[in-house]
């Protein structure tokens, strides 16, 4: 006889449109989320980031949560992203790592070489990182207080684009040293992106530990590469990070890739999200054809973020679209990057609401 | 009866290769040059470079001639690309330029709206811009004084990329007012896109009369565009150019475009240059079917120019693998985007001369 359990009051009412669609079932609507939906563009962040600079923000737990929250609170997306970067396991493996105004992230001292791997270390990923976990403990604390909790998104980067930052120094404009190093000594290259996926690898199951509920890689410099080179630098570590994960759906985001859909197909990932270039309809298109067995992915995406620059009747004119060439098949709603700090917030707000009405 | 007048020495010694494989014909070789091959990579631009700024090398004609030759006599390349810059057209416009060392080009007073247009005059080309003609003029000169003169070729940018920059105010990392104006007043930013072409027009007729043998026109940023919003805002102007030039070979180079390909195709060039992303026998798979009638394109390209800070027997491995990707067709060897500052000249020497060996 099966005992009959009473639903408590947070799993009843939950907002799981998001992680039903990453499954591939049907849903009613598509759910909506965006990239970097915790940020500049809100006037509570801003308000937050004037009083505490970046890195405190993520390293402190109640204020990360706070930040994860603003959106959900505020705009009334279907899911949360912790607050945090993708950078912090590269500190907690002996990086230095500073925010500096205006430049975005530096690491004083670069790894270029086989030697230099000498210097990262393999953490206690609880003792350097826990902030982390301690944040996403929060956030679901606190959502689960919401009328309507809405699932918890953990991520981080996929190791080559960890290794654009930490071996360019910072943000760079030719890549100059990872592709020297890429061309030069590719084995040499792939020892510290498999290093890096080993640190992701426990960060990222501590994230699901603690409570999120899918994870998103960001492989935003994947794009740099050919198919040959992605195969053959980027994606080992990409496909052991994602075998290695709980059983959580996971989201697999690249930039600027439309020659790597192929490829990308292949990932054992339930959900690919790709950038505004690309149609979903022309997506699906390349892709579902060669998954023969098993569910087909859920695609992520994928409006231009410039486009929440234009006036609201185009923004939902164009959000309508995209709900339009996303319908061939599960679709979660979003950005084909992350929302720009000059954003208006009532314009974020215009894509929201038009994919909510469905 | 057809007399018979003797060759000139300049014109039975001439380097035609890149002419030829330009319009299709079989060459006993890929012709071969580099993007920004007259540029930072060699000392002997740089020593010229500490002696006189970026726009005083543009501006004068002999400097620019110089510059221009440069990598012609160091490097033996089958085709010569005058020195000079995209943005130059604008600064003839009114719209002041200024280069700042470090942060590239800017404009002060950029152009964001309808309003801003004003500002812009249609310009006396010949008085404007008469450096440049000068400078292909003495260019031509001094070539034909080599033992085997090779095509010079002129260029510019398409005017959705020049706008990119003049609505800006430089390089931008969002190109949020670029997006938010094509976006919220797609008319207003054809008219700007427009009255660029009608200039781009004079100044590379007039490139040609100064003895251009052919003409690059480059479309950098055109990749930040999906297939609707390329075809609407950044065509038009496009083929209105392309379709104005005099009968010389049209060579039109797009970054970052797999997702473009099937339009570029319909393109009136009659070659294609692409960046290093998608290799040159799936870009011609793509391509060749949408081209019924009529020769096929050329391609040209596509090394990746990161692949010129490797070691250099990996530089003439995959320049050997790129001669047998491009091989299905007419193509001209080059890189896929600009050669980078820090390549060693002995790296872009062993390119130039893998595929010279054949």
């Amino acid at each position: 006889m099966v005992s009959c359990r009473p639903m408590s009051q947070s799993a009843k009412s939950m907002n799981d449109l998001f992680l039903r669609a990453c499954r591939g079932e049907t849903v009613e609507r598509p759910p909506v989320w965006m990239m970097r939906q915790a940020g500049r563009y809100m006037a509570e962040y801003r308000a937050l980031r004037a009083q505490h600079d970046f890195l405190t923000l993520c390293k402190t737990p109640e204020l990360a949560a706070e930040v994860t929250l603003q959106p959900v609170r505020a705009l009334g997306v279907d899911a949360a992203i912790l607050f945090a970067d993708i950078l912090l396991p590269l500190e907690a493996m002996g990086a230095e790592l500073r925010f500096q105004k205006g430049d975005g992230p530096v690491f004083p001292n670069p790894v270029r070489n086989r030697d230099d791997l000498e210097r990262l270390q393999h953490p206690d990923v609880e003792g350097t990182l826990g902030y982390v976990f301690d944040a996403a403990r929060e956030v679901r604390r606190r959502l689960a207080e919401l009328p309507r909790p809405v699932p918890l998104i953990g991520f981080g980067g996929t190791p080559w684009t960890l290794a654009a930052y930490l071996v360019e120094g910072g943000i760079s404009k030719h890549h100059a040293h990872l592709l020297a190093w890429s061309y030069g000594d590719p084995e040499g290259m792939l020892r510290l992106l498999d290093r890096l996926a080993d640190v992701s690898i426990e960060y990222l199951r501590g994230q699901v530990e603690a409570g999120a509920q899918a994870i998103q890689l960001f492989d935003t410099w994947g794009g740099l590469l050919d198919a040959e080179r992605w195969r053959r630098l980027a994606m080992p570590s990409v496909v052991r990070i994602l075998e290695s994960l709980p059983d959580v759906p996971r989201i697999f985001y690249i930039r600027d890739a439309a020659h790597l859909l192929p490829i990308l197909a292949e990932l054992p990932a339930e959900v690919l999200s790709v950038d505004w270039r690309m149609p979903l309809d022309a997506v699906r298109a390349i892709i579902d054809p060669l998954q023969p067995t098993g569910p087909k992915k859920a695609l992520q995406g994928n409006l231009d973020p410039g486009a929440l620059l234009g006036p609201i009747d185009e923004i939902r004119r164009r959000t309508r679209a995209l709900l339009q060439a996303g319908s061939g098949g599960p679709h979660i709603a979003n950005l084909g990057h992350g929302i720009f700090p000059m954003t208006p917030v009532e314009n974020a707000r215009a894509f929201v609401e038009t994919v909510q009405e469905g």
